[in-house]
């Protein structure tokens, strides 16, 4: 490579954003160790991918959104940006004990990347909250964004983002009253990572402080149909008075396996306006048009076949399957005497190791067991400690994995 | 819906974006003679959106893409969000004439997509350059990243965009000796409007001009399939002393009928870096990674079947079909009268129709013939008095377009 440099500065949002993205580290422990232990069969239950085969009736339409784009009469170029109609309203009316229109609901390529351009639509003048522990998008995005500044030297977190504290002692719901300023709040139930899934008397308080705020929050969804108490609430706007003062993702990466396929969407009600009276979804929706062109097509119509009354059933199904895998890890841990949270209502598990660093835990079990977990120090300064275990896996293996654990740790 | 607004301000990029954008004005238009002239059948050579049907061997890699993910052995969830390696190895060996690293592709769900990351990725600071007319997301993106400023009151454009004429009188290539100062140029050739086609001594010129200015070339070759002309250059990476100074963005959406699909990519060479030092790739590949996920896994095998053997001659052949399409129109145009550039080497005739505003002409038509166009002002103020012609479209359907034109404007 030569010594040519252009003139074009850096853009320093990317200088801001901290070294490695938690899951590439995990990934090259995991190598390390591999390399160590060539014999060793890993088991991960780290990262929260699906690992089951599409469920007939999903994969059916899937099939025939692939092959009918071969004939004459079912091929289709460009498709609305938003979504399908079809498929808008088979999302606000199957997915929703609450009403959604149609044309509130926003069809994409999953939650990661609706996340980041919220982020984009917010602007860097955005004063933004996270939970902490939270999903490292939504710091990252408003990173990218230039909303967050610099990150602190000792590692403690950005500048300008507020982070707030979910653990064991607030029944992982944030102490409202204490929060500094914000504009935008992501908060994300069922919760990844901690497991933990709102009640309605968290989410009502919530609301009613936005509303007092006139803040906005970005509810993250994205696992909502792991949630098995049918008295908790499966969306924000579930919650009365919510309208004015939020917004929704979701996705169908976890409920139906389509983490490869990539589907999701966002609600963002008629009602949510910026102080200047515009609607947010007038933006939102220039937004999707302007620099996105609709999820695939293909994606779409494997999307519309779960939403069928069979479809449905299979996804269902689907879920328990991992909701298995999160109540055997659940027992293991319990029985060795490991303090942990979630996994009921969440793919899951939070577990803590007093006197432990998160990556500490991390190499302890990795080392022991040859099993991959999530260190909790990753998805923000209140994670510390703890670890993540995903219930996505292999029923064999998240069984084999939790045999080790014991075995071991025991 | 009540009266209660968020405390929250609106982002000034969006209120920046000018009102409506281009195509959504057409289709508004479409609907309303449409509707005064419910019995007439109209038809668009507007939009450039594909309309047949995927080739068989495209159309059997995206069935068998589909049915995989509904077996255990075939099941792939979250992929590298840079897509799979065999599809970045197939697209560096199969569609460039020039040495490109696969690790230097990162594939995407398509060229607008990633036009828009792209702006996130150089940020607000940079100064941007474009063709005009040219494809409206490249100032549209940079609006919503805050590098565009606030548009002019007599719509002449964005403060913070230079703006390079491009017109029969320049053979549509820019006077690059008299630009201003700016940062990044977008460049898209075989271009969207113009159909213009740069030469090797044009792209040889561009890239001495960047390199002297220190200035990095958003090279858009989404039509480079459409050349016919063997010499003319598919990619900026034909000129020596390039990788240094370009990037370059592409998409299967035109060459395979993948609009509705979605899959594109973008190369960036290790060589290209800002100012520190930093490689241009390693921010590209942090934005990728961090805020996307992934194209679509069906895509991705419905695209590394397009570039097998047989999906490459498939590929010839319907990009023959359009360009079959374009020949009509050009020679019903020629015969006409009317002044028209493109069509040989792109599926775009640029049309000049001297005393007539864009939306006179188009207006003209649409009202004598039932034919929908695109008015070249809404790609810039350049493109006052063009329209551009799509090539896109049923044989038939185009024929019969070009009949009524001759017809009626004869």
């Amino acid at each position: 490579m030569g010594d040519y440099v252009t003139r074009v500065s850096r853009n320093q949002n990317f200088a801001n954003l901290s070294a490695g993205y938690l899951f590439p580290e995990v990934a090259r422990r995991r190598r390390d160790f591999q390399e160590r232990n060539p014999g060793t069969k890993v088991i991960s239950l780290g990262v929260g991918n699906t690992t089951e085969a599409l469920s007939p009736r999903v994969a059916e339409g899937l099939r025939l959104g692939a092959e009918r784009l071969g004939t004459s009469e079912g091929y289709s170029g460009y498709g609305d940006e938003q979504g399908s109609g079809e498929l808008r309203a088979a999302i606000a009316e199957r997915l929703y004990r609450c009403p959604i229109a149609p044309s509130e609901v926003f069809v994409s390529d999953g939650a990661k990347c609706d996340i980041g351009r919220l982020q984009a639509l917010f602007g860097r003048e955005a004063r933004v909250a996270v939970q902490d522990p939270a999903y490292p998008v939504y710091v990252d995005g408003s990173v990218i964004a230039g909303a967050a500044g610099a990150p602190a030297a000792d590692g403690s977190g950005y500048a300008g983002i507020a982070y707030l504290p979910c653990a064991p002692g607030n029944d992982f719901f944030p102490e409202l009253s204490q929060a500094p300023e914000f504009d935008l709040l992501y908060f994300c139930s069922p919760n990844n990572p901690t497991g933990a899934c709102a009640t309605r008397a968290q989410l009502e308080e919530l609301v009613a402080f936005a509303r007092r705020r006139g803040t906005i929050i970005a509810y993250d969804a994205a696992y909502a149909e792991y949630i098995s108490d049918p008295t908790l609430p499966r969306s924000i706007f579930e919650i009365p008075g919510s309208r004015e003062v939020a917004l929704e993702v979701n996705s169908f990466s976890k409920p139906i396996g389509f983490t490869g396929v990539r589907l999701g969407w966002t609600v963002v009600p008629e009602e949510l306006r910026f102080s200047d009276g515009t609607q947010v979804s007038k933006d939102w929706n220039r937004m999707m048009t302007t620099l996105f062109n609709g999820a695939s097509n293909v994606a779409q119509a494997g999307g519309l076949a779960a939403l069928t009354d069979e479809g449905l059933a299979e996804m269902r199904s689907s879920i328990a399957y991992y909701m298995g895998n999160a109540a055997l890890i659940k027992a293991g841990l319990d029985r060795l005497g490991v303090p942990n949270y979630g996994g009921t209502d969440a793919p899951y598990i939070w577990a803590q190791f007093p006197g432990k660093s998160s990556w500490q835990a991390f190499e302890g079990i990795l080392e022991a067991c040859a099993v991959v977990t999530t260190p909790g120090s990753g998805f923000g300064p209140a994670g510390e400690g703890f670890l993540r275990f995903s219930a996505f896996g292999h029923r064999e293996e998240v069984a084999e994995a939790v045999r080790r654990l014991e075995a071991k740790l025991g």
